[in-house]
Parts: structure tokens; C-alpha cells; sequence
């Protein structure tokens, strides 16, 4: 009896910072059928490695064996959740953090795995977020001003403490024995791929957002060696692979994969990808133009362009960093959610806990609705949102947030709504850099989780003055590798066709309102007064505030205080702000 | 049987904010024998009338019986706790809050008794922090301006809302049928004399700050008419009175008083003072170079100087205005209790109460404790502490609060230190400014209440550079009264030597330590750029922000949110902050 064909799927799989999520989609409108989430066993090393060991400050690593363990258990579940015939799935994708880098053997072997080495922090892997390598990055960023290398205007003049050469330099020099049995520096992004398909494929997304891959060419030996006599080797030796396109086949799943997954031997495997980068084709936003925000604990801007523009303060542009044939514009702000987080946790009074419990709501919600109630303006506050310091236009992590205008009638809701406003003109500045620099934006998309406070959404629509449209999905980046699967599939042509097809957003869902346009008009313009004389050199206060600090905290402390003498209260550890990314 | 004579008391009353108190004191010695508090039976009027009628925002008024019921209650509460033999008592005086007036008949009877004003806000006690007047203040200060009215200097520039001229002004332009009625426009501290002796002595001390009194003159006639038409006589007709010198007899008590209070008939009544500067003589710091700080939800400077300077920005500078033969200077911070209590009230997170309280400690002292463990510079803040405005040096209640420098590891005792370091800040420039204008401070003495938080006394020490002083008596107030007391029965001969044996201190109780003293100044000059950036036009965002928001408040309200239709969690009113004074 012949059988219906079955309908075609794909598989996506999003690795973020603390789990995996896995989507099963179909390929031909992108519905999404089913899903499923995997917690890494170890989450984040960021105290000690699993022996114990302790971690010194700024270290964050991960276990490999936790992204397996994601493909064995989250990928089966969701065709489970979908109630999905596995050999109806004809691709599977993978996007993940970057940059988060892990030293491998010639085969792929973690080298945190092989026994010799599992006490070595440096041969486990290195997340986006450790920030170990500031001094490598400082000196990198020191020595291509001095030769005037020509691509760091691609990446707004500064290269990251998180990316590529930071942490290859730091293994370099501060675990020669790990860096010398290490055959490949790899991007997780490319590592998940290697395990999927067997084979090593580097993304051209990471390779030019992180590993400084610029109209083919990476940094020189030359300038390499300068760094530290015998580093001149590193792109040679360590990090250069050959690249493949973003929705390329990567190969096809293996044996054991297939194993892991439940998912046909052989179907194809795609290129790795980026968490933010996957998310534009998720929301149909691929077109020169549309900006695309993925708003979270931080947020992501990317964006594409039809030509090539050096714009001040940006994260990196690459060409075919987003969708091949296109040059792909990203920038940042490093703390969105995180900021509303910490000042949820540590600047509000018992009586707003009591009342959002009595509500039966969240902190968030509450504070929501009572600065929703404000006119704009009305609290009398305006906030630098640089808590995390400032990733887009000014890309200086050594600045920090502040307020102006407290008075004694200041209550939480006040700096609650003032800093979710700080971060919508900390949005508008970037749309202004690219708009200065030649790259328009046309339209500007929301996705993530930040997209859920409606009050947030309008006041960025009011802020930017421009319409605001939403992802539709609500898991974005998973549905963005779906489609990246689809397309290395061969069931779509290529990305644009595919983002068509199976992408969706809801256009102009907030509008601006052209009183409050005006209002935030004069606010913007004292941030920028702000912005410009915290971060542009007017006061450095905040650098020194910063030295000061770590001055004081590693040298010998001055207490000036007789109060010393008084018992302090033993206090619960104050509580770790989000960091799901 | 002869008996041993009696050894000779004097009662201080210290009228405050909230409530009285009173104190016995041996005049020998100074020793405290007892004291009571009276709280104000109706507190301030801040919200409405005692008949119910609302008051508009900005107003604070006062019932003028309830002093009364201070010197009922209080005084012989007070004898009765020294356990002392009224017939001993051979003078009292009293010290009150400034400026505070009120509007009366000739014989003293506050035209708020009399039935038909018994509605009327205006015919009230104007409590010093009313604050409705700043529009007659604006005023007073720009005619003086384009004047070129010579008393200008002598208040820094700038004459406040909260004083005598304004106030008169408001009364004659809102409520001219009580001004009309007035036969006097009272001191408080004045009037108060007025019921213990029967007889309307107008004291130097607020004549001179709150009065425009200068080298002998007020406001000239020609000025005050131009103000407002028919207000030219408001001096001759409502202020003018005969002056009393600070420790002089103002008259004998009365037979009433002396039933009120249980006191000898004809004992003398000092002439009145004001609560801040009557501190000087009980911390025994009347010699030039002393300077008194009274610390407490604001901070009043107090210190007497050889000769006359004029200090940019100060409060005043009075002939004798805090001991006869001296020049009095005055400054002050707007808020420093007040700020701490803000803080305390609105930006603390509910496990630090919960911990406060597992301590059995106040909060104040919880968050000082983990706060002492710091070194210093270790929070990375900065703070501007102009909650309040600032009243020294840049006279400007349309200043705000700042803080620079927040991460997400900011935590709520970081905040809470970087705020007391602002007070301190403020206090170094205050300092500066006598210096810098040849009034030097060689001393500095604490009194008040904040003088119990021993950290914050050695922030002080450490960011002055100068040991601290600090006054003996737990009732300041109180027992500077009972000095002027004690000199109005002519038990010493003058204020200085009636300070010498009955006023104490206790000299060098905090001492700088040299690296506190080193980084305080390296962050004092962190303090010093934002002061003066905010503070003297290098950019008025303060300014703007709250015209702005009482432009938003006043106006058709922009409501740019969708999220006003959440329904709002009912909140318990926020907590008024602490505001005795």
C-alpha cells in the first residue's frame, strides 16, 4: 500500500549559554511542530572546574561533552513534542554562542578530555563571556593602531577581550603545553558540526566577526609575532580551516550522530552559526535595511548592507556574515536585561516584592505597570545605561552606568523606567551610527525574550521614532538554524528563499506616538550630552573610578573605619543577576 | 532651720520640626539633669488644614498651640525628671527651627485663632520648610540683581523661598485680607518669647539670616514696592521691631507661663534663637575658626569669624548672629539624613532588611557595617548628594542627585556608601569656601544625630583631612538654650563664658588616617569636576529635567503606553522619609 510522502522537516538547534534548544520545524511554512531544552550539566565553570579546582575572576568555561549531551537528549524529545516521524527530517543546523573557543586534538578531541589535561583549565572551553584576556586584547588593539592595520576600522577600531586572537593569545602564553599539543582552535559553533557530520567546517560568520578574517585575509605572521616571539604561527597552525558559507552542507549526519538523535544517517548538517546572526532569516529580516534586535540579558544588533561602510563603534561588518552575497553589519549594547535584572534585584524595596506577590505577577510586571502609568518625562531622571559598559558606538567596557536627576520623591518605578528608556537611546545612537556612516535602516525588528514588555517595546518605538515590527516565534534563533538546515538541505534555494518561506514577523505592532516622539526628542539629546562627555574623553571619571577599584581590590586595603569593630551581619550571597543569553 | 542653698537650674527648650524638648541644666556646669519631649499634637500640615480643607503641594504649616503645649507639658515633664526644685530654676530660653513665621495681632494672638481665619491656610504657622513662596523668592532675587542691592552678597547671592521677604510676599499677594489684618509677621523663636514674658523682642540672630537685617537696615521701602504694588510697607508695618541681642533678658516670666510651666514667676526669659546656631555655645565652639556642624536630615554650619568676608554661596553672614561681637557665617547642605533615609526607605532590596532585622539592628546600621568593610574607592561610585538641592556652595534647589559609576555588582551598601561620602564631599566644599574666602576653619565640631554613625564620622575625618570634634550633649539644642539662659539670669556674664563652663566637646575623636586622606582626595576631585559640570552650567540637565517633569505634571500628561491597560498593583503609600529636623 503506498503511503503518503511524508511532509518534510528540519531540525534547529540553538546552544545557548546555560542549555540547548531544539525546534522541529517544517520546512515548508517553518510551523514549528514540537521543541525541547537540555540544561547543561556543568552550566558555566566560572568558580571551579569540575575537579574542584579553583578559577581565578573573569574565567567563565564550559563542558563539551554538555552540547553532545544536548544533541542526545533535547533533539529526540522534540521529535517526540512534535509527534514527528524522524525520517521526515531532511537537515539539521546548529547555531551557538560566540565567540567561545575550545583548543582540540587533530581529530576533534577536546583536549579537556584527554586525561593529562583535565585539571588544565585553558584546555576546556573558553565562553563568550571569559574575560580573562583583556590585557592580550589590549595589546593586540596597542599593536594594530601602532601599524595602522587596516582591519581594525572593520571591527570600530577595537578588538574584543572575547574574541579569537584575545584567547588564542592567552593560551599561548599562559598554558604553552596545552597551545602546543592543541591541532585546531575551534568555534564551538563549528565544533558542534564537526561532531555532527565529521567533519571540520569553519563558519564564515565567526571566522569574520571573531577571527578577524577580512577580503580573505587574516591578521599578518608579522603582526602576530610582534604580540610575543613564537604566536607567528597561530593562524597558520591553530585557527586557519577552510571556511564554508552560512546554509551550506556542511556533510552529512554520521553514524553515531544519527545514533545520538534519532535522525536519518547521512541527512545533511549545515554550516554553524551565530545565536544572533541565525535569528534575521527567523524573522524574515534579511534585506538591506531591516535591523534586527535581539534583545535580552544584552542585546544584538545585526543588520544587512548592499556595500561595504566603515561605521564608527561597531561590533564588525562581514562580508556574508549574515546571508551570503551580502555584507553583514553587527553591533551591541552589553547590557539590556541585565541592567532591569540587577536593579530587580538590588535596588527595590520589600513593599513593591510584597506587592507584586500579592498580584501575583513578577517583579518586572509590577514595576512595568506602575512606570507605565508616567507621563513621559514625569520622573525627572535620565540614565546611562553602561552598566556592562558600552559594546556599540563607543566600545569601552570600562564604562559604567549612572543616573542624574534623583531627588527624595525618586521611588523604584522611577529608575526602573529610566533605565529601560537609557537603553532605548543607547539603541537609537547605534541606529544613528549606521544611518551617519551611509548603511540606512528602514526597519527595525524585535526578537528575544525582552520583546514580551509591551511598555518597553512602545517607549523604543517613541525613542527611535519608528514603527517597531516583532518576531513572530518565539524561539528565533532555533527556527533561524531550521532554516539554515532547509536550505543546506536543498529544499530551498537559499537563505533569502528560505526566510521568505518559513520566517515570520508582525510589522508595526507598536507605532510611535508623535507626542512622546517629541518629548523623548529633548531627552535623547541629554543623553547624547551625556554619552558624549562620560564617554568621549569630556570627564574619565569613570576609568579612574574603575582602576581605583581594581587597584584597591588587589593591593592592600585602606579601611578608614572604626565602625570595622561592629559584628556585620552574616548576609546571604546577594544573588546572581540572569545570564541566560 | 537654715537650709543649703539651692544650686541654680535653667530650663532650654528646643522647638524642632515634630515635637519639643525640654531640658534641665545646673548652671554651674551644664550638667543635664532631666529633660521630656512633647511630640506636636497636629505634626506639619502638609496635606490639609485641621478642619479637613487640602493644601496645595509645596505647603507646610503649623499649629501654634501645640508650641504651647511643649512649654505645659514638657517643662514640668523635665523638672520632674531632674527630680529639681522649681524654685531653683532662675532662667529659661528658648531655640526654635528657622525661618518659621506667622501672622498676629498686635497683642501676639496668631490670627489662625481667631474663629474667622480659622480656614484660611496663609493665617497659620509658615513652617520654615514651606516652600511655597518660590515664585516671590525668584523675584526678590532678580529685582536685587538688577538692583544691584548691596545685602545680596551677604546671603551668597541668593535669597531663599523659605524666608521672611517671600513669605511676606506670598501672604500680601494670596491672602490679603490676613495681611491686611497683621499686626505682626513673627518669628516663631520670637513668638514663643512672646508668651513666656509677655513682650515681642524681635532676636538678632533671624532678623540678620532670615531678615534681610544688614549694618542696620532691611530692604528699602523703593525695592519692596517694586516688587508688588502696596507692599512697600511690608518692613514698617509688619516686620520692623525693636531687636534683642542673642543671651539678653527679653523680660520676666509671666504669671501664666509660670502656671504653664511650673516655673518661678519673673524668672528671666532669654531672647530667642534658632535651633542650629544656639549649638555652638553647648559644644563649647564659639572662638572664630570653630565651625559647628549640626548633622542631621539637612546640616547647618555654624561658625563665627573676627571679621566680615563675604563667602560665595553661603547661607549668611549676621553681626552677632550666633554671639554677640561676632560675625556669624551660616552654610548648609539640603539634605544629608534625609538622603541616607531616602535611600534607606526606597533603594535597599528586602534580604538586607530581612537581615537588619535577624540582627536586631536598623537597617541604617546594617548597611553601615557591611559598608565600613570597604575600602576606599573600592564601590567605584561617585555621588552628587543634591536629593535636596544644594544650598551651599551654589545655592540651587533645582539640583539633583547623581551617581556615577553603577555595574551589575553594584550593591545596595556600594550606593549607600558613596552617598555618605557625598555629604562629605559637600562638607569639604563648604569648608573650602570659608577658607578660600579668608574665614578660616581651624576646628570642626559635630553635633546632632548623625554623630552616632561612627563610619560616617570617620568618612568625615578622612575626606576633611581634620580630626573631628565632637559635641558632649546628647540635646545640643536643648542645652544651648539653657546657656542663653542661664547668661539671660545673669548667672555668666556672656554667651562665650556661659559656653566655657556649661558647653563640652570632646576634641579629636575621629582622626584622619593618611591613605584614607590621600584617596578621599583623589575622589574629592572626581566630586569637585561633577559639581561643577552639573552645578555651574557646563550642562543644566538638572535644570531642564525638572521643568520638564513639573511641566508633565501640570500639563496634559503624553502617555505613550500600551501597558497602562495592566492593571496597576494597589501600593501602600511609599513612606514619607524621615523629616524631624
Amino acid at each position: 500500500m503506498p503511503h503518503a510522502p511524508a511532509v518534510p522537516l528540519v531540525v534547529g538547534v540553538d546552544f545557548g549559554t546555560l542549555s540547548g534548544r531544539a525546534v522541529v520545524v517544517r520546512v515548508g511554512d517553518g510551523a514549528e511542530l514540537g521543541s525541547a531544552v537540555t540544561e547543561y550539566r556543568h552550566g558555566v565553570l566560572d568558580e571551579r572546574l569540575p575537579d574542584g579546582r579553583a578559577l581565578p575572576p573573569e574565567w567563565a568555561l564550559q563542558v563539551p561533552a554538555d552540547y553532545v549531551e544536548v544533541l542526545r537528549t533535547a533533539v529526540p524529545a522534540a521529535l517526540r513534542d512534535a509527534g514527528a516521524d524522524p525520517a521526515a527530517v531532511i537537515g539539521i543546523a546548529t547555531d551557538f554562542t560566540a565567540c567561545t573557543m575550545l583548543p582540540t586534538t587533530a581529530d576533534g578531541t577536546p583536549l579537556c578530555e584527554l586525561p593529562r589535561f583535565a585539571g588544565e583549565p585553558h584546555a576546556y572551553v573558553m565562553l563568550w563571556r571569559h574575560h580573562a584576556a583583556q590585557g592580550q586584547a589590549d595589546r593586540i588593539n596597542a599593536l594594530a593602531r601602532e601599524r595602522g592595520e587596516a582591519w581594525l576600522a572593520r571591527y570600530g577600531g577595537l578588538i574584543s577581550s572575547e574574541w579569537e586572537f584575545a584567547k588564542g593569545l592567552e593560551l599561548f602564553e599562559e598554558a604553552p603545553e596545552v597551545y602546543r599539543e592543541m591541532a585546531h582552535f575551534v568555534e564551538a559553533a563549528d565544533w558542534i558540526v564537526w561532531q555532527l557530520c565529521g567533519r571540520y567546517v569553519r563558519n564564515a560568520c565567526t571566522a569574520g566577526y571573531k577571527g578577524i578574517l577580512q577580503d580573505g585575509a587574516y591578521p599578518s605572521e608579522e603582526f602576530l609575532a610582534g604580540l610575543a616571539p613564537g604566536f607567528g604561527g597561530f593562524v597558520r597552525d591553530k585557527l586557519d580551516h577552510p571556511l564554508g558559507r552560512l546554509g551550506e552542507r556542511a556533510g552529512g549526519l554520521t553514524a553515531q550522530a544519527a545514533a545520538w538523535t534519532g535522525l536519518p544517517e547521512g541527512i545533511a548538517v549545515a554550516v554553524g552559526n551565530v545565536d544572533a546572526h541565525v535569528t534575521a532569516p527567523a524573522a524574515g529580516a534579511v534585506a538591506p535595511g531591516q535591523l534586527v534586535a535581539i534583545m535580552g540579558t544584552s542585546t544584538c544588533h545585526v543588520l544587512n548592507g548592499a556595500e561595504l561602510r566603515e561605521v564608527p563603534g561597531m561590533c564588525g561588518v562581514v562580508d556574508g556574515g549574515i546571508v551570503s552575497g551580502l555584507w553583514g553589519y553587527e553591533a551591541g549594547q552589553s547590557g539590556v536585561g541585565d541592567v532591569f535584572g540587577w536593579f530587580v534585584a538590588h535596588g527595590v524595596p520589600p513593599e513593591h516584592h510584597e506587592a507584586a506577590r500579592a498580584a501575583g505577577v513578577s517583579l518586572h510586571e509590577h514595576l512595568t505597570a506602575l512606570a507605565a502609568e508616567q507621563a513621559v518625562g514625569e520622573h525627572g531622571l535620565v540614565a546611562l545605561d553602561w552598566h556592562s559598559g558600552n559594546r556599540s558606538v563607543l566600545v569601552d567596557h570600562e564604562l559604567s552606568g549612572v543616573v542624574v536627576g534623583q531627588t527624595l520623591s525618586t521611588r523604584a518605578e522611577d529608575t526602573y523606567r529610566a533605565l529601560l528608556e537609557a537603553t532605548a537611546f543607547g539603541t537609537r545612537r547605534i541606529v544613528e551610527a549606521f544611518t551617519g556612516a551611509g548603511v540606512p535602516v528602514t526597519e527595525f525588528v524585535v526578537a528575544g525574550g525582552l520583546m514580551k514588555n509591551r511598555l518597553l517595546m512602545q517607549i523604543y518605538a517613541d525613542v527611535l521614532g519608528m514603527p517597531l515590527s516583532v518576531i513572530r516565534s518565539q524561539q528565533g534563533p532555533a527556527l533561524g538554524s531550521a532554516i539554515h538546515a532547509a536550505v543546506a538541505a536543498g529544499a530551498h534555494p537559499d537563505v533569502p528563499a528560505a526566510s521568505a518561506a518559513m520566517g515570520a514577523v508582525d510589522r508595526a505592532v507598536y507605532r510611535p506616538v508623535p507626542e512622546a516622539v517629541a518629548a523623548y526628542d529633548a531627552l535623547y539629546a541629554e543623553y547624547l550630552a551625556l554619552h558624549d562627555w562620560f564617554g568621549r574623553g569630556g570627564n574619565d571619571v569613570m576609568h579612574r573610578l574603575k582602576a581605583r577599584r581594581r587597584a584597591v581590590r588587589s593591593g592592600p586595603a585602606v579601611h578608614p573605619d572604626p565602625a570595622g569593630e561592629v559584628e556585620a551581619p552574616a548576609l546571604e550571597g546577594a544573588g546572581a543577576t540572569g545570564t541566560g543569553r
